[in-house]
């Protein structure tokens, strides 16, 4: 798979505000919420109904904004915000949302979480026609689009360019009197919307942006729809009717945060849901449960509960690796050095341990763990993923790396638990993972709404300019499988 | 109480090697894993076995050493380290640690984690003879006391000068070719050794140091000994043999990290059992347990497995709030903006909810706690502490405010029950306290080998310097106590 | 006038060299020597004849590149730098130059020192046929007209882009395989070529750039040229023929550097003539002649050489004012604090000083400097300006401010000698500065080849977007002129 | 000569105010005008009659103040502050000043320009007492002497210390309720005091400090005296009378700023004079003159004028170079790359140049020039030094080096030139530098009131610590005189 689709994608997590004194702080912490969805770059532009302010930079949050004189300029009601996950190569500032685009006619900011999937091809059609792009990122297409049909109006000319963009995408778009919001129509990455106890409108990627600014929760936005927030109200839209769910099943694996409520389900019930139907599809015999923090101890809970073992801390996370930590050399790290993970020697030695664990990429973690818990005396080590093996790419804008990093495109399960050395590995499968999660509006969207493609290979959506990668690295995978017969 | 006593305490963790390659590296690591034990200021002293070098500053360990060219510069086999939490208005860089002393006749660094209960006397007395102080860490009065009788030679000038200052301490120093430890008579702060694969000894505050690098386990250090490391190996000597254990009980409550073994007990197990057996005193009648994270995590899942209730994720914590976040005004905290802790709406909405946390000292966390919880759509909060009210101060090393801030100093518990507006409010008794830990070294020492004086008043040591202003505060709060009859 | 006139207004230096190894180190120090032509960010792009490589700020250019691996980064023989100044509101990094534009068919790189004059009018029908800008700078036209034309190839689109735009300018374009400079049909903006040691060819705005590198002058750009360097070497061409120098006076009177060579003539030199020339017209019964560091230097010693006055240091200027500097209150400016000059007591105490100053824009700091000075003691104090009275504003890049802060444009010279409190106040006269400066290929160019507009109103081209707010700020002015009568 | 001697070198300024609103703000203004005494730390330690407080850190006092909520933090209506350079190695924070020392009898900050002589052995006898250093300033064994001596009263205490300590000092203490400035017996340091307009007293290094905050002169600090500022006005006090005025001639050659006046000589004057009389001395056939910027810019032209050659600007420097900036490679330097000073090829192109610099101390930036100017086409070049061959070094607080490093201490005048490579190389007679700076109050002093050791090595004091090194430098040297015969 050619090095720079890998380059293209990218985790975001966005927030929006129509209408509500200090907005630009409203979206600071509504953002701080949405940090676990990008860490490497963040940015806010508000409005005051005159002028558009802006300030982004690479960074963490707090970064970004440590001196908060930034933020103090960026006045007015209404704001959008972004934070970033890029792969390394793309993450200049250029790159860093929401972008500003500054019009004679009025100027326009964007924002956006996803991938497109033809975004290559549009690109090359629009610079043919002059255009001249100021980033790597697919989300500036959006922008020329609009702008090649900005005589029809600015409403009729969004729309038309939506129906031009393909893959999974949540946007928002600001100007001075008005906050748009758009969702693919597969509905895959999770949009959602609330109201302040002022009436004022919020649109944020997690449900746990809307807690901390103390909006109630309105609706999700729905595949295909098109919102509106303006000084009369919020209006309900869509660009497209030929909608199907599909939402990213990632999100409820390990994305999201626990506390979100995406379509209906708390995101921490459908983990531990995931670690219940885990311990009935695989039971060990072990002596304890243990998660893999933070985002395992959901499953890990629901584990120890379903099977009756106890639930222990038998891993505990640093919460003080910061960017900047010195990183121990190959020798150190040999010894045993980790700095992000601890085993509780006081806890497993001598035990037989059942490692709960939401997924396996590279399969590089996973082996260090059942190392560091046999270096602290685990007498057996048993490894549960609570998701199904991730044998195919996300093309729609969460970073699981390429084809070939994937451990379980490659390997067998008994292959992928010998290299990483444990006494037994399972995983959860789809049908049960599907179950866990269990979308109540999913109608009779196929895999109960959910894209599991990334277990299955069946993509909801066509991949475009993809398509010839994708087939390309299954070609090699046979090969490959060939050669192990 | 005069607000200079508390201007004085301080947490701490150190960390010393001698003879290791890398040394300053290890102790990053080592200090790395002691983050915990204090957030303002770190630093490291190495040697060569021909000077010694520095760096400290102010802030985290990563922020410290952000530059690495700073940690290179620290070379040599042998080195002590330090981080530090000092209360506001004292922490300049002037009493960041390892101290580094120049003298003619050698140079010795100190790092030292505790609080001597007469330094005031004993710094007043060194000025008057011509003692010059650069800090005002009361740490920095041993090396004035070792000077006074440098002609005597080191060691015994040590041995002297640490009979004459009392309280907690645990001191580590370096020169040029030795490495010297000394814990005081009551063993009230923790400090053990280890050996790594090469041979060479470490010393830490706590195990998980020891783990990080991979050191095997030696032993605690016991009260009244002084331990020397040098190029012939470990030696194992005493200042004073009119020794007691009591350990800090606050280190197994909230302070070391889970774990940690600090004489032979696992934190996280001591923690669990505090759980357990608050649930045996204090069965409550709710729906689900939770914990306030991290800290209370593990007496939570006790707390459930012995209740048999389901232990759920009610609260998450913000692995993002950085010390240079900008905080919510009072007004939209009223609004319920809390940057670090969030309450999980689909797992408490409807519920009654069990909340064990570890301790209570203001009070003004709890009630935000019992606030978000019901916000979220909580029906019940019970609120469960599995430790006993904190009634009077630590002249140890650990801060836990001055006595006047102190809830359970002037309130009973149901007041105290009102003012957080939780359901019902319960403590885990003393006596549980001890039984829960069950220190193993104890032998027939009172309390179990524990200091309890935080829920007592019972000190297990003199209170010099401080002994008027506690007794004027215990007059103050008959007064009240008398006030509000 | 109006504001955003003024916005548009940018200082700048670039420097450019092809087929040289460390080609972006020369580029730094190339930069270094032109950063008096912009102190508020600076940018270098680099290509390896592969790809193109980018770093760029805001601040001076040892800030930009404070961290050594940025430079390293750009790897590559060919690289074009640039710095600027650019107007308060207008100084955000998305207009911080070398642009580099990314096309799927090759990317781009431009830099540019200079104005435009009907930038207003080329961008709005730009945005009209669905160009998307990201920056403020009329620069980025540049590249917007070249995309439209690009299926005619790359150098005819540019050619006919430059023909294009109007006003001063001096472009470079980097590409993968080649550098390109374009000067504007008057030669505004100076722009001169030099040869390094092995042949690799050199660009920069000033020949002091040329020196620090070592490269050997070959000869200035002259009006409407285009230049191409590639590896088959130095191509001379022209986009148009309807040209007529026009240099910048400016440049000679402040702008450019003393050790710096314009169309033949040294700075320095031409500025020690004007001083010559000024005490020819305006000789003063004075003590000693003083110069206002730095840039008045070189006039003062003409001035006091041709009047047989001694020349002495009366004004001394700190080097050590940072950008980071407190500035003092007001109060404390009242009481006469000030950061960047001081008057030297001892020598201008009770004596008659004549003050060589090289030009008054608003006037204010004449006003300090002749209060500094009688402070110091001084008896009298004449001002000498060393170039005619500033009367207009420059729409070719140089930012004199608007007109209405133009002390010259709304008072006599007898009223502003009273405003600024100085016993005599004269300027050179427009014939004495053209004859100080005697370009050598002027021909017969109106104003021996120069740039006088700023004196006489008497632009050397249309203006364009600022002719209707030129000749608006003419009324006003002689309204106000009716009014004082 | 040992390396340790050469560490304890120090180049300072000191500045204080007692009495005044914005006390911190006035001392960073005059510290600012005493920024080229010291670039490498600098602090201010203020007092609002209560307590004392500090702000201090490596770097320019631009720096270090960066952010001006830490000058605001400095309350009170006195202080004083201190800039510095440390030779490399011992530029920790710790020795950056006034040190603020703290009692419980009372704080005491202090603040020292220039060097003690017996600095070594009164502190191996102090740290034999007890004493513990913090720093590595010899200005440190000050405040551990009047300690010793604190039973009989803080004045007697530092009248008794003062006649303990050697060589030249210039001290400021700041208690909560005075200042003190005392001088040491040969008035080697510069010291004066102004008084403000609202009577406030200032003590500063230089009278530019005293013209930065508008106050007035009021008499420069004799030898032995001891000044003693509080709430009851100025005391004149000393602390000895066996004094003899040795003004160090450095300040007047190259240290001071030129608009200082040190005991009645304005520095730009004394400079003028230098360059007059050494045209007297060496007449030279050249086309021009000119000086080294800035600091021989008055002597350049006091050799003009005697000269009656003209005063050109032949080479100019940077004013942008920063301490961060990238150093040109060794290759690069070769090629001609110099970051601070260049030669103006338009000028001393085909000349002959006469260059007066002031000082020569290695001799490689003397050569570094010579090659400048011939590369940039001048015919010859002959070196002028406004001052007499460095041949001994500094003991009383300005780093000239390491005696080994002194060119003039191992070579003669023309084996210098030849080494330099000048077409001629003239130094200023010691008759004639005292004769140029003629200090009126110099009364029967001997060389004029001035310390002119560094030519003559016959210095004005004892050099206790640094006799045996000096004695040992001289046979070495003679060794080497008799191995070139």
């Amino acid at each position: 798979m050619p090095n720079e689709i890998k380059g293209l994608n990218e985790e975001c997590g966005v927030f929006g505000v129509f209408g509500a004194p200090d907005a630009a702080q409203l979206t600071y912490y509504g953002l701080h919420t949405l940090q676990h969805r990008g860490q490497e770059g963040a940015g806010i532009v508000s409005t005051d109904g005159e002028n558009l302010y802006q300030h982004r930079d690479r960074g963490l949050l707090a970064q970004v904004f440590a001196d908060p004189a930034e933020l103090k300029r960026l006045v007015g009601d209404s704001a959008i915000g972004h934070v970033r996950y890029g792969t390394s190569g793309h993450n200049s500032i250029a790159n860093v949302q929401p972008f500003l685009f500054r019009f004679h006619d009025g100027d326009i900011s964007l924002a956006h979480n996803g991938n497109l999937t033809n975004a290559v091809t549009l690109r090359r059609q629009l610079e043919d026609d002059g255009a001249v792009f100021q980033s790597d990122s697919d989300t500036e297409i959006l922008i020329h689009l609009i702008r090649k049909h900005i005589r029809e109006g600015f409403i009729p000319a969004l729309k038309k360019s939506l129906n031009q963009v393909h893959g999974g995408f949540a946007f928002l778009l600001l100007q001075k009197d008005r906050l748009v919001a758009a969702l693919d129509p597969n509905g895959i990455r999770p949009l959602c919307i609330g109201q302040l106890a002022n009436g004022a409108y919020v649109v944020a990627s997690e449900t746990c942006a809307l807690d901390i600014v103390n909006a109630s929760f309105v609706r999700d936005v729905q595949p295909g729809e098109l919102i509106v927030i303006d000084r009369d109200g919020l209006h309900i839209d869509h660009y497209t009717t030929d909608t199907r769910l599909a939402i990213c099943s990632m999100e409820y694996i390990y994305f999201a945060r626990p506390d979100s409520i995406i379509h209906g389900v708390t995101v921490h019930n459908a983990r531990k849901k995931m670690g219940r139907l885990l311990a009935r599809e695989h039971p060990v015999d072990a002596d304890m449960v243990i998660g893999v923090p933070n985002s395992s101890l959901s499953a890990a809970s629901g584990y120890a509960e379903e099977s009756g073992l106890p639930y222990e801390m038998g891993l505990i996370k640093s919460q003080y690796v910061a960017r900047t930590f010195i990183q121990p050399t190959q020798a150190l790290r040999e010894q045993g050095v980790h700095m992000k993970l601890s085993a509780v020697r006081g806890v497993v030695s001598g035990k037989r341990v059942a490692v709960v664990d939401d997924s396996i990429v590279r399969g590089t973690t996973s082996k260090q763990i059942v190392k560091m818990l046999r270096d602290a005396g685990a007498k057996e080590v048993h490894l549960l993923i609570s998701s199904p093996p991730f044998r195919f790419p996300c093309f729609y804008g969460i970073d699981i790396s390429t084809r070939s990093e994937l451990m379980a495109a490659y390997y067998s399960v008994e292959e992928m638990r010998q290299q990483i050395g444990a006494d037994s590995l399972n995983f959860l499968s789809v049908a049960s993972l599907i179950k866990a999660i269990s979308v109540p509006d999913a109608g009779d969207a196929p895999d109960g709404g959910l894209t599991v493609a990334y277990f299955t290979g069946k993509y909801p959506t066509p991949l475009y300019d993809y398509e010839a990668g994708y087939l390309k690295s299954l070609n090699e995978q046979e090969l490959r499988a060939q050669r192990r017969q």
